[in-house]
């Protein structure tokens, strides 16, 4: 698909500062530009490129004002960034736009798939299976029986849904995650040899969640584990059976959080931090990256370390740690100079 | 299915306090009752709730004495949390009870399939494979050449079994996992570039053993990585080539066991725990969520930390830890003190 | 498939010593040794067990020199560590040699395949992809819309490669990886809600790389994320979007790399390494395992610990750690006596 500057600047209601007639069909970074493609200008750290690039378009905001001859055919906007993902986005859509049931797939009978959507090869959607408008499942994804997805819902490939999960609205879960799989819950007899705990329960994630590649969420032991409405979460992160997650959190690579622990709305969690069970964390609690957080975390708390600390108390222990060689010196410093002052003393008594 | 407490009490040898008659279909927490469900009330946390609880039927235990008005049926047994997970059990089992070969699974011929056994849409199961009876087998599982399964086995959409390796009876390996993937082994020649370590051991996986989501298991560079009777681990675990896990270990989600290191019986790991590699951990060692183990560790041994650090030892020194600013304050007064003295002494001479 | 002393011998061009009729059909440690089977002594430590084992044939160094009777047939070579290698190495490779496109595989009609592939049951190759010669796809595979494969690539059951993602020559790609899922990028909005950024780049993973199971690499926001040439990546390992990796670095499994970071050539990372986003590492870095790193590290550096600091600073740091309650107890000593010191002073005074 190739697309003119006059093209572009009409949809994007911009204006344009050069050839017209100028075509694209790649997006590049301004640094990276290349002929054919289209870059966009925000940051103004980058603002030296636009006299260099390769880029047959750039997107500026509407105030830039060039210092030296550009070759670049400019299309102005009111926000460049945001004018560029905007393109991304109905470009993007474009491309991955699958429709229609492969033939390859396994749809039982009682399960309902509604329209525009997308099922590929080697799909399995189990009985009772209900499926909202536009949902897109690519290969070798399992939904188990009874499980419902909404609307708009993009499920790559080898994603597993165990039995009777529910996936809301807008949702978006990467290649190889799993949902609903048992909760770790086993209980130990006189040996302490464990046997299992059935886990009953189910997943719910609410809309406009994504998660990430090879993420895992166990279903409840009874009840749900409820990933709430806007939460993303990274690739590799684990979460525990029963766990609620509140709107809007979001969690980097390989966090884990134990079963039963509740997060409040807002949150924000580095990679790998890690949660342990049955603790509640307030909204706006910032943990920052390998956190280990054994209790309960008040709304609006930034914590680091582990045990997770305050911000501010790690960054003070970090650098009194650095000064411990000499605090330890000047502690057998002064034991010597105070047996100095002790004999002298004497001495003199 | 519905069930009316004549038959659950008939099942569990319980005594009928209410109408005999009541049915149920679903089961839920004694605090989210609704008509139609079966609770119980185990832990005495939670006796107010049976007074206002919706459950049509909660299981008690037999010395329960209402101190107010019970609307719900209650069955009276031995041990109400016991006869709930016995019930869930039945139930569960009915429910997942899946049999059969579908049409679409590639089974090689030379492969060997027990009764009763359920080989899900998409299954492969490569040469010379032996499966035990009962084994459940759901949709996309892959099943290498020369891979033994033993009886009454489950094994989760998308599992990928690596050729060559035993599952023992009874196992539980939930979606996703990958057991007998190539040890991380490389020899690095004269330039510092890595030749690979051909892998060609195997897994042994004993009995009773339930292996979580997107595990994955190495198999040995020579001889077998073997889990054994009873372990249990989390989702996203790591375990290196040639570990040797011994009976009833639990290890909590991304715990990662690097290769050749032995684990003892009865150990508890908890999450996000490192072990070095080569290394000997006794029977019975717990280890805290995020622990780093670089060296052996002696039965019973209890550590915390990174390095892991007897639990006792890590508490004392998170204590003074936070003591430190007024430590170092406390060094700083002294040292200012002392000189006075000093100065006081040398004008005194 | 038996082999003879002599076959093995003079395929190894090495020197019999003992019944060059002997077979083997298998390989067994030198100390669990059985008939049939083929070991070889490389490490002296290993010596006594030449006298003992049961396995038929053993590879030695030409220098070997027994001192007690040796029942195995022995094959002196140049070097028998080496020589076991390349015998592996052949073995393993008929073993799991397989070829042909299987029928249930789903490769769209744009696709080209190389020559002496192997595409297994139930693959799934996109539109305009491209493969190369002799490459070996396991079932269930995903192999998205205009991937490119090089030669002699393997990638086992389960891997998902999203779109336009680029594999090099000679990789081997372990069950359940996924390359190419969205980085985590979203742009919050004034509630802070966060919207979506497409992620419009790709992964390239250059020659010789080895991926391990269950391993995710995002692809770039824009541009690509690069694995370069003799990579090796062990199983769980995260790789965030536009992450730049340098030739022949190794990170162990679970380590995580976040978003825009570069990474030298000839690092060493251990196992649970976490880093920051847009920093830069040197070249030869060694992180030891769990080190967590938020800043740019140098050529050269080791470090551990989280947040990281050079290994000799967090040994003497753990030293001291140790000694902390003794200094603590210590400066109470100190503090007593010194106000004692001073009352003398006065009283003297």
């Amino acid at each position: 698909m190739k697309f003119t500057a006059k093209q572009i600047a009409k949809f994007l209601n911009g204006e344009i500062d050069g050839d017209p007639k100028v075509k694209v069909n790649d997006v590049a970074k301004i640094e990276e530009g290349k002929p054919g493609a289209l870059s966009f200008l925000a940051n103004p750290k980058y603002t030296a490129y636009i006299y260099e690039t390769n880029s047959s378009i750039v997107l500026v905001n509407k105030d830039f004002k060039a210092e030296k001859p550009v070759m670049a055919t400019l299309i102005r906007v009111e926000n460049a960034y945001e004018s560029f993902a905007k393109l991304l986005n109905i470009v993007n859509k474009a491309m991955l736009d699958k429709i229609g049931i492969d033939t390859s797939a396994h749809v039982c009978k009682s399960a309902k798939i509604g329209k525009d959507s997308y099922i590929g090869a080697f799909v399995y959607i189990g009985e009772n299976a209900k499926l909202g408008k536009n949902v897109k499942i690519y290969p070798h994804s399992y939904i188990g029986d009874n499980v419902t997805i909404g609307d708009n819902v993009t499920i790559y490939a080898g994603v597993k849904i165990y039995h009777a999960c529910n996936i809301g609205d807008e949702c978006i879960i990467h290649a190889g995650a799993v949902i609903g799989s048992d909760g770790f819950g086993f209980a130990p007899d006189e040996q302490g040899n464990y046997n299992k705990i059935q886990q009953i329960g189910n997943v719910i994630i609410e809309k406009h969640v994504e998660i990430g590649a090879n993420t895992c969420i166990d279903r409840a032991t009874m009840g749900s584990t409820v990933i709430k409405e806007g939460v993303k979460l990274d690739n590799l992160v684990q979460i525990g059976h029963n766990v609620i997650i509140g709107k809007h959190t979001v969690a980097a690579a390989q966090t884990g959080i134990s079963g039963s622990t509740q997060i409040g709305e807002h949150c924000m969690f580095g990679g790998q931090v890690g949660l342990a069970g049955h603790i509640n964390i307030g909204n706006n609690v910032i943990l920052g990256a390998q956190a280990g957080v054994p209790n309960d975390v008040k709304t609006g708390e930034k914590l680091l370390g582990s045990p997770a600390i305050p911000f501010m108390d790690f960054k003070r222990s970090f650098i009194i740690q650095k000064q411990l060689p000499e605090i330890r010196e000047e502690v057998l410093k002064l034991r010597k100079e105070i047996e100095a002052l002790k004999s002298q003393l004497i001495n003199q008594a």
